[in-house]
């Protein structure tokens, strides 16, 4: 089967492997029908050093359950599912209580040194906890948007969960990719009012206008800070959804948090602190989120997706055939993409 | 009147000023029972440069209504009243939502330039929006507890509310002074089952006991952490209460915060950036609470000290006269004291 490798900074390769197959009872294979470029599939993209031994790629993907291990009992052959970024045993304490990235029984895709998930065919583990069946076709207009909950718009919708958006509340998302722009939905979702989006990319500002953004702040820096308090009465918002994981990003998110407000932040952190110190503790800052339980999520934004209320697919703007899927790298990285889908 | 200033490091003079009188209508002025020496009243003590002027010192007291602004509706003369350690309007946007500290009118005694409250006479400004009224005589056994509540006990609650304690959960209680122990029972307040109290000092560590800690921790930092995980079966607990402030009690409180769990952070920050990294984004770590709105927790708390339920009071294990205020300051830094009642 074909799956695909990261060689170093820049080089994706496809190759020809061992098809996957079950190894354990609980496991499921599929057959791709979808899978997709994250953010986070770029950090190593930028940085890697070159070497002999290729990294599996990927962590998102929906298809057809082609082969079950002898203990799954929640699916059978020939169910179309989509699969959350990490498997979950969906029986520990963690996953009972929908945490299920911390699952005592964890196991990872393409990040953390499991499977690829850009490839023909994907082992699940855990699969009567991590599979979730998708109730259309595979040829369904619907596809992209379920191939979202393996992990973007379970990610976006996380931040918002996490800075705890209430109804009729203002709300900053600070981020126009693909989960900044999830982020926007989530809000949306969790009955926001108005909803603040910085952005100084037309096609993305545009995006999450159609998403829920009611206002655009296309400036940076301590500009964009200004022009956010100015929006907000100079108090700041209530809740700030961080995005993006670098530290302009959560800086600003601290400065334009509300008093007794609160950043949720899913945008993987490439700092290593964050400047909660005196000024913070005066104003009552809080901070949660954290790699999003994506398992936690799907159903209730799947059925969204199935009422037509909301229509997350739209962040694809680029389909690339697996074979091709190193131009699809490039373009995220040259931000010409927002998000790469890849067919099979 | 006698009055409190700090002229240096060390050096604490009480001396003879103008007696506090109304300024603005909203105003009350209270002839001061007891007072009392907060942690924070520390910070300059250790610190401070010498100065020809010396800064008005307290936040914390109970007293009896001498003289009332003419808008004053709520209190009476020779009403006794407990004055939260801000001065809040009550009416505006962050009063009606409980979160006086950050009252868009805001005014300050000790703390931020306000009058001294260590003091014989004490101006309140928003005399109907700050003073609350005890239900107690001047004599009674209660006074101490009573004025608890102008700071510390409410600040160790709000540790406890801000990581959002829930019945049945463990808590680890970081500090033992005078916030910490009050969060211990606040955390009890909140229904923690378990309470873990990290105490080296064995008369703090009793008191804690006597306040509703489970379990003390004597270890400090990896060993602290160390004990603290096994405690909890190597996961941590799902609520940390910070109550000292500095980088090693952050370190600390993070280490052993459960995936997914909060910290309650009420330690006067020293430390500038909090190490919230990508390692507590993988385990969704979240952060609340600062200066704790004293305001909005008095009348709860308030009921318990009448019930009987608890007594905080018991954290003052020193009593001076104004006049000696300058020893009750040096025991405190000493760690002689755990918090020093003064008495007029």
């Amino acid at each position: 089967m074909k799956a695909t490798f990261l060689y170093g900074a820049g080089d994706v390769r496809v190759e020809e492997v061992a098809q996957a197959k079950i190894e354990k009872p609980t496991d499921a294979v599929i057959r791709t029908v979808v899978a997709c470029v994250c953010g986070s599939d770029l950090w190593d993209y930028y940085a890697k050093q070159p070497a002999e031994t290729g990294v599996p790629k990927g962590h998102e993907v929906l298809g057809e359950i082609v082969e079950l291990g002898a203990e799954v009992k929640n699916h059978k052959i020939g169910d179309l599912v989509v699969i959350p970024f990490v498997a979950s045993c969906g029986f520990c304490d963690f996953c009972q209580a929908n945490r299920q990235t911390s699952c005592r029984n964890i196991e990872y895709f393409g990040h953390g040194g499991g499977a690829a998930c850009q490839a023909e065919f994907v082992r699940i583990p855990w699969a009567d906890g991590t599979a979730v069946k998708v109730p259309v076709d595979a040829n369904s207009p619907l596809i992209p948007s379920m191939l979202t909950l393996s992990d973007v718009l379970c990610t976006g919708y996380h931040a918002a969960v996490s800075a705890g958006v209430q109804q009729g509340e203002t709300v900053v998302v600070i981020g126009d990719g693909a989960v900044g722009l999830s982020a926007v939905i989530g809000a949306k979702k969790l009955g926001a009012e108005r909803i603040i989006l910085v952005s100084s990319h037309e096609p993305r500002a545009n995006l999450g206008r159609d998403f829920g953004a009611t206002d655009i702040v296309s400036e940076r820096g301590e500009e964009g800070i200004a022009r956010i308090m100015e929006l907000t009465n100079g108090d700041g918002a209530p809740r700030v959804l961080e995005a993006v994981g670098k530290q302009d990003a959560i800086d600003m998110s601290i400065a334009v948090t509300r008093d007794y407000g609160f950043i949720g932040r899913v945008g993987a952190a490439q700092y290593e602190n964050m400047p909660l110190n005196f000024g913070t503790i005066m104003r009552n800052i809080g901070v949660y989120g954290g790699v999003a339980p994506a398992r936690a999520y799907i159903e209730p934004l799947m059925q969204d997706i199935l009422d037509g209320k909301i229509n997350p697919g739209k962040v694809f703007d680029l389909s690339v055939s697996i074979d091709n899927i190193a131009s699809g790298y490039k373009a995220m990285a040259d931000r010409v993409a927002i998000k790469t889908l890849v067919t099979f």
